[in-house]
C-alpha cells in the first residue's frame, strides 16, 4: 500500500483538484448565481474550496476532499467494486478505508465531484447542460516526482515493474497499461532488431529465413501480451473493470427496463437497432478507402511523372509538388473523415464511454490503415509490377507542372523510363525513420516549444498592458486591470496552475494508434529492410521518454481512468500481423532472388497462380502456428491469474466459514449400518431371518429386498457362499 | 426441483447401483478377502449392500444409500461447487440438503463409491489397482420413464426445453448435452431442408446462390450454438464445472508443490513437458494421412480401373473387390492409428479425465476427417481435372483382377475411357443417404438383434446344461449347478439386471462425433446435390430417437457426468465450416455452368490462378462474416447467462449485509465543511480572518492556502468579487 507522501501534496498545497470556471460569455449575475451554486454543491459533497482568480474571463476553484467524506466515498467506490466482481476482499469498513495510491484518492475524489446525485457525487458535468460553463476539472501535476523519474528513466535502459506500478500509482491504470505495453514492445524488439541486424548484414533484404524469424515473432508477441494484459490486469485488481462501466451522458435510451439482477431502473437501447446503424461501417470504410486511396494514388503518379518521366526545367523544385499536395490534402480528408467518424458513432448511441471509444476507434483505424500503408502498397505491388503499362497514361501529369515551366518543356523533355528498384526500400526507410523522427519532433518538441513562446509573448503582452493601464486608466488606480491579485507567498504557485490550465487533456489513445502503426510496419514491409526493428528499437527507447515527458509537460495530469486491457488496438495488431503474413510472402515471391528483367526494368515471370499459391500457403502457416502457440500459451496460466483465482476462492470459503458452523469434513458418527456390523452366531441370525421375513410378509417388494441381509458382515457371508458354490475350473474340467 | 417419484425407484427396488465383482481368475480365499473388504468399505462410507450372483464367475452386489449420509454427501458436493464458482447459492446446511435431480442423487452416490477416502469416498477403481474384481459400477435403467419418453417422442417433432431438461434430470448433463446438440442441429436443418430442395428443384447442383446460403447458415449455426452452450451451462448450473474435475488415476505427477490458493499439496506435471510430447501429434497426424490416404487412394484406382477401364468376364462380380478391400483395410487402420494415437495420448500424462478426451478426441478426429471425406476429395479434385492423364498409369491394377480371369483377359479387354460425370454426385448421395441408413443400422437394430439371440442362445444353452447337470451332477442334489439361486419374487428383477450387466458402457462421444462428421458433409460438398440437408432432416429425427432408444436398449445406463460444453466437437465444427468455404468455392468453380470438356469429358478451362484467386476471395469473404457475426452475436446476451450474472451480484450483496450493518448509503451528517456554511457580517468575517491569518503565520504554506476562505460561501463572495472586477466587454471597448 503506497503511502502518499506529505511533500508532495504539500507542494501542490494539499490541492487535489482544480476546477475553471468561465464566465466569459454570460453575464455577470448568472455568472455569478452559477458559481454559488458550483461551490454549495461541492461542500455539500464534502469538499473544501478556495476561489482565485484564473485570467480575465475565468476563475479557478481549487479544491480538497475532507478525509472523512472521502473514506465515505473510498468505501462506496470498493463496494461496487465487490459487487461487480472486480474485487475480491471485502472492502473493510467504511471508517478505515484509506485510498490505497494516489491515483485511487485522485479517481474517487472526481467521482465525488461528477457522479449523479444517487450516487452520492455532485453531478458537475463539465462543458455540458447545467455546468456548461465549468470547462476543466484536473488534478495537479506532481512536479518532483516527474522531474526524478524522467531524470531516473533517462539513464536506465528498461523500466522494471516496480517503475510501471509506480506509473500507475501516479496515473491510473489506463496510463500504466500503455507504459506496460511499451515496454514488453521494447523488450520484444530485442531481438528481432539484433535478428534483423545480422540478417541484413549477411544476407540483404528479402530473405527468406527473416520472413519467417519475423511472422514467428509478431505471432508470439501479439499472444504474449494478451497474457500479459490479463496478469497485469489481475496484479492492478481491474479485472472485469468494464462491468462498472459509468453511462454516458449523451446516451438516449428508447425505453426503461427493470434490471432483474440489481433491481434497478436502467434504460436500453435495444442491441439489434444499434447493429443496423452499425452496418453504416462498411459504406463509410469504402468511402474512406475511396477517398483517401484515389488522393494518395494521384500524388503518387504526379511524383512517378515528375521524378522519372519529366526531365526538363525546374525539376528539382518541382519535385517537391506531389509532396506539398499530400501534406495538404491527405490530413485535410482524413479530417473530414473522421468527423464522418465521430457523427456515425453519435448515431450509434453507446451506452458506455467505453464501448464508444471502441467504436470509434474501429472506424478510425481503417483511416489510420489507408493513409500510413497504401503509399508502399502502392510502389510494391503497382508500380514495380505493373509500371510499364501504366506509365504511358502518365503523360496527362504534364499538366501539373504547366504553371511552372513552358507547354513545349512539359510535353517534350521525356526520359527514358526505367523502373528504379531501391524506390521501395527508400519508402520504407522513410517511413521507418525518417517519419518516426519528424512525428517525434511534431509530438514532442514543437508544442513544448511552441509553449514556452506563448508564454513569453503573453508575458511580454501582460506587461505592455500593464504599463499602458497603469498611464491610462482612470477605473481602479490602485490595481492594474490585468494583473492578478495573488498573496505573494502564492504567486509561484498560481503562475503555475494557470500555465497548466491552458494546457490540453491527455489522450492515451493517440500514443497507442502511433504504435500499432509502428507495428504495422514492422509486420508488414520488414523482410524490404530488415534494419527496421532495430530504428523501431531504438525510436521506442525515445518514444516512451518523451511520452511521459510529454505527459508532464505539455498536458494536464489526467484523471485516472481504470482499464483492463488496451483494448480494440490489441485487434488491431492481430489484423496487422495476419495482414503481414500475406504481403511478406507477396514481397518475397515478387523481389526475392534474381528475377528476369523486362526491357524496364520490370521484373517478368512473376506468375499469378505461383504468387497465389505462395500466399495461401504462407497464410494458412500462419494460422496454424498462431493456434498452435494461442494453444500453448493458454497451458501456461500467468502468476498473478492464478493468485487472483486463490483469492476468490478464499473468499468464498471465508464466507462459508462465517455463515455456517458445520464443518466440512464431519466425523463420522455411528449409524445404524455400522452398528449392525457386529457379527453373531449364524445360526441364531438365520433363526430370526426367518422370522423377519415372515413379519414383513406384508411390505412391499423393495424393503423385502433389503431385509435379506442386515449387515455387511452378512452380505459377505452369503456371498462367500456363492462363490464357493461355484464349480472351479478344476471341477469343471473334471465334469468333462 | 424434480422429485424423484416413489413408484420410479420402487420399480427397482430402491437400488441406486450395481457392483460387479467378478471372481473367476483369482483363487478363492483371495476373492472372498477382497469381497469382504469391499464390502466393509462401502458400508462405512454409508451404503447398505446386498450381495446377489451373477453368473458363474461374478457377485452382484446391489447398493443403496443411506438418506443421511447421502445428504452430508450432498452438501460436501455443494461446498465443493460453491468454492470453485460453479454455483452461486449456498449450499443449506448439511440435514436439509435434499438431491435436486435423479442425476444429482445417482452422480452424489457414485463420488461416494470413487472418490479418494480423503475426500469422503470409498476409493473403489473399477478395473485398476487394488480392485481390478469390480469390473463394473452402473446404475440400473427406469423402465417405465424410458418406454413413455419413447413413445411420447415418436410422435413428437420437436423436444421442448422441457423435455431436454428431463433428460438432464435422468441421465445427466453429458446426455443431456449431446441431445440439445442434436436438438438444436435439427431445428437449424429446417431451412436448409427446404431452401435445399426449392434450389434442387428450380436450379440443379452447383448454384451459387445455394453456396453461398450454405455457408451462412453454417457460420450462423455454430455461433448460434456456442451462445446456447452458455446458455444451457447457465440454466443447468454447470458453468465452469471443468475446476472440479477429479484427477485421472493414471496421472504421474513429477513433483508436488504447495497450490497457492487452497494450501494443499498438488502432484504437477510441467506444461512445457507436455507440450514437447504433444509436437508428437504433427508426425502422427502426417502418418495416418499417409497410411490411410495410400489406401484409399489405391482402393480408389482400382475402383476406376475395373468399374471403367476394364471391360472384360466377371465384371460385375469384379466390381466388388475395392469395396471389400476398403471395408477390410480401411477399418483395421484406423483401429491401428487409433490404438497409436491412444498410446501417445498416454504419453502426454494428462492431469484430468477431461483433457485427455479432448486431446484423444483431437487426435482421432484426423483419422475420422481422412476416412470420410477423403473419397470424394479424390473423386472432385484428383479424378475429374487429372484422370486422363493418370488412367495410363492405372494399368498396373490388372493384377487385382488376375486371380479371375485369364492374363489376356486382364489386359486386353479395354473400354475406351470416359469420365464419369455423375460419380461425385453419385458418391455425395452415397455418403449422405446411403451410408446413413447402413449406420443407423449398424448402430441400433444390429445390436438389437444380437443381445436377443444372445440371450436366446444363452437360455437355450442354460437350460440344456441345467437337464444335464440335473442328471450327471452329484455334488450338490439339491441346486442345480448353473441356474440361480433367487427368491421367487426377485426372479424377473435379477433376469433384467443380468441383461444390463451384459451390456457395455455407453460414451457419448462416439455419438457426438457422427453428428459431426456428418455436418462435415453438409459444410464440404452439399453444393454438389443440394438435396443434403433434407436427408440429414429426416435421418436426424430418427437419429434422436434412435439413439435414445439405443442408450436404453443396447447400453447400461450411464453414470450422470457434468459438463458445459460439447468439448472439442465444438472445435471442429468450426474448422469443418472454414474448410467448407475452401471447397465449397472449389466445387462450384470447377463444375458449374458449360464448362468446355475433353475428348475424355474432362473440364479443360480451369485455370490454376482463377481457381486461387475464387478459394483467396470465399475463404476471406467467410472469415470477415464469421468475425460479424460473432461480433453481432456477443451483444446480445442469453437470458440464462444474464440470471446467472445477477446471481453473483445478489450473492456478494447478501455477503455484503450479513458482514456490516453499514449501510451503503449513509445519512450525511454534518460535518465541519457544512457547518460553516452560516453566513455571517463580512465585515466582522474580514476582521477575524485578519485575526486568524495573523495567528496562523507560522503554519505551513498548504494550511495558510486553505484558510483565505472559510466555507463556501465567502469563497462564492470572493469569487464574486473577481467576476465584479473584471472588464466587460463594454468596458474594454471604451478603453480602445
Amino acid at each position: 500500500m503506497a503511502e502518499i507522501p506529505d511533500n508532495v501534496q504539500g507542494h501542490n498545497l494539499h490541492v487535489d483538484y482544480v476546477i475553471r470556471y468561465s464566465f466569459g460569455d454570460v453575464d455577470r449575475s448568472q455568472a455569478i448565481e452559477q458559481l454559488e451554486k458550483l461551490l454549495q454543491v461541492l461542500a455539500q459533497v464534502g469538499l473544501q474550496v478556495e476561489v482565485r482568480q484564473g485570467d480575465e474571463s475565468s476563475l479557478l476553484v481549487f479544491v480538497k476532499a475532507s478525509e472523512k467524506r472521502l473514506k465515505r466515498a473510498v468505501y462506496r467506490s470498493r463496494v461496487r467494486d465487490w459487487l461487480y466482481g472486480i474485487r475480491n476482499a471485502e472492502p473493510t469498513p467504511s471508517n478505515s478505508s484509506e485510498p490505497q495510491t494516489e491515483a485511487e484518492r485522485l479517481r474517487v475524489i472526481n467521482q465525488m465531484i461528477t457522479l449523479p446525485k444517487e450516487e452520492g457525487g455532485a453531478a458537475i458535468t463539465p462543458n455540458h447542460g447545467e455546468w456548461k460553463n465549468v470547462t476543466a476539472i484536473f488534478p495537479l501535476h506532481d512536479v518532483d516526482t516527474n522531474k526524478k523519474w524522467i531524470r531516473a528513466w533517462s539513464s536506465k535502459t528498461f523500466l522494471s515493474d516496480d517503475d510501471l506500478d509506480q506509473i500507475r500509482n501516479k496515473f491510473g491504470e489506463s496510463v500504466g497499461f500503455y507504459f506496460a505495453f511499451l515496454q514488453s514492445y521494447f523488450r520484444f524488439l530485442i531481438f528481432p532488431a539484433v535478428f534483423g541486424f545480422s540478417c541484413w548484414f549477411l544476407l540483404g533484404g528479402y530473405s527468406i529465413i527473416y520472413t519467417i524469424v519475423n511472422c514467428l515473432w509478431c505471432i508470439i508477441f501479439v499472444e504474449y501480451w494478451k497474457r500479459q494484459e490479463v496478469d497485469l490486469s489481475c496484479r492492478w485488481q481491474t479485472k472485469n473493470v468494464s462491468a462498472v462501466r459509468t453511462k454516458r451522458r449523451e446516451f438516449k435510451a428508447e425505453k426503461e427496463v427493470r434490471d432483474e439482477g440489481t433491481g434497478e431502473m436502467r434504460g436500453i437501447f435495444p442491441a439489434t437497432k444499434r447493429m443496423q446503424r452499425q452496418l453504416l461501417q462498411i459504406p463509410f470504410a469504402l468511402l474512406a478507402a475511396i477517398a483517401l486511396g484515389a488522393i494518395i494514388a494521384t500524388c503518387f503518379a504526379i511524383e512517378i511523372f515528375i521524378s522519372e518521366l519529366y526531365n526538363g526545367p525546374l525539376k528539382t523544385y518541382l519535385i517537391f509538388i506531389p509532396t506539398i499536395l499530400v501534406s495538404a490534402l491527405v490530413p485535410t480528408m482524413s479530417a473530414i473523415l473522421t468527423s464522418i467518424a465521430m457523427k456515425l458513432n453519435d448515431h450509434e448511441n453507446h451506452e458506455t464511454s467505453d464501448a464508444y471509444d471502441v467504436a470509434l476507434t474501429q472506424k478510425v483505424f481503417v483511416i489510420n490503415f489507408i493513409t500510413s500503408y497504401m503509399p508502399i502498397f502502392l510502389t510494391a505491388f503497382v508500380y514495380v509490377p505493373f509500371a510499364s503499362r501504366i506509365v504511358p497514361y502518365l503523360d496527362v501529369f504534364h499538366l501539373t507542372v504547366r504553371p511552372f515551366v513552358s507547354k513545349e518543356h512539359a510535353t517534350t523533355k521525356r526520359s527514358h523510363f526505367q523502373i528504379d528498384p531501391a524506390r521501395l526500400r527508400n519508402q520504407v526507410v522513410y517511413f521507418t525513420v525518417t517519419a518516426q523522427i519528424v512525428g517525434f519532433a511534431m509530438e514532442t518538441i514543437v508544442p513544448f516549444i511552441k509553449q514556452h513562446a506563448l508564454r513569453k509573448y503573453k508575458k511580454y503582452n501582460k506587461e505592455r498592458n500593464g504599463k499602458m493601464g497603469r498611464n491610462g486608466d482612470k477605473e481602479s488606480p490602485e490595481r492594474p486591470v490585468v494583473s492578478f491579485d495573488d498573496p505573494a507567498e502564492e504567486v509561484q504557485f498560481l503562475t503555475r496552475v494557470r500555465n497548466e490550465v491552458e494546457l490540453s487533456e491527455y489522450d492515451v489513445t493517440a500514443d497507442l494508434r502511433e504504435m500499432c502503426i509502428q507495428f504495422g510496419y514492422l509486420a508488414l514491409f520488414s523482410p524490404t529492410w530488415p534494419l527496421v526493428p532495430l530504428s523501431f528499437f531504438v525510436n521506442n527507447w525515445v518514444e516512451l521518454r518523451s511520452d511521459f515527458f510529454k505527459i508532464c509537460m505539455e498536458f494536464r495530469r489526467p484523471v485516472p481512468l481504470r482499464t483492463d486491457t488496451i483494448g480494440p488496438w490489441l485487434d488491431s495488431l492481430g489484423f496487422l500481423s495476419w495482414v503481414g503474413s500475406i504481403t511478406s510472402a507477396a514481397l518475397l515471391y515478387m523481389f526475392s532472388g534474381n528475377k528476369q528483367h523486362g526491357p524496364n526494368g520490370e521484373p517478368t515471370d512473376i506468375k499469378g497462380w505461383a504468387l497465389l499459391l505462395t500466399i495461401f500457403f504462407s497464410e494458412h502457416l500462419y494460422l496454424i502456428v498462431r493456434y498452435a502457440v494461442r494453444a500453448g500459451m493458454a497451458r501456461i496460466e500467468p502468476p498473478n491469474s492464478r493468485k487472483e483465482r486463490a483469492e476468490r476462492y478464499l473468499m468464498r470459503k471465508r464466507y462459508l466459514e462465517s455463515t455456517t458452523n458445520a464443518e466440512i469434513d464431519e466425523d463420522k458418527d455411528e449409524d445404524d449400518i455400522t452398528s449392525m456390523a457386529q457379527s453373531t452366531d449364524i445360526s441364531r441370525m438365520s433363526l430370526e431371518e426367518d422370522a423377519r421375513r415372515a413379519s414383513l410378509h406384508g411390505a412391499d417388494p423393495a424393503t423385502r429386498f433389503w431385509m435379506h441381509q442386515r449387515g455387511w458382515t452378512e452380505s459377505a457371508k452369503i456371498g462367500a457362499g456363492i462363490i464357493h458354490a461355484q464349480p472351479t475350473k478344476d471341477g469343471v474340467k473334471k465334469q468333462q
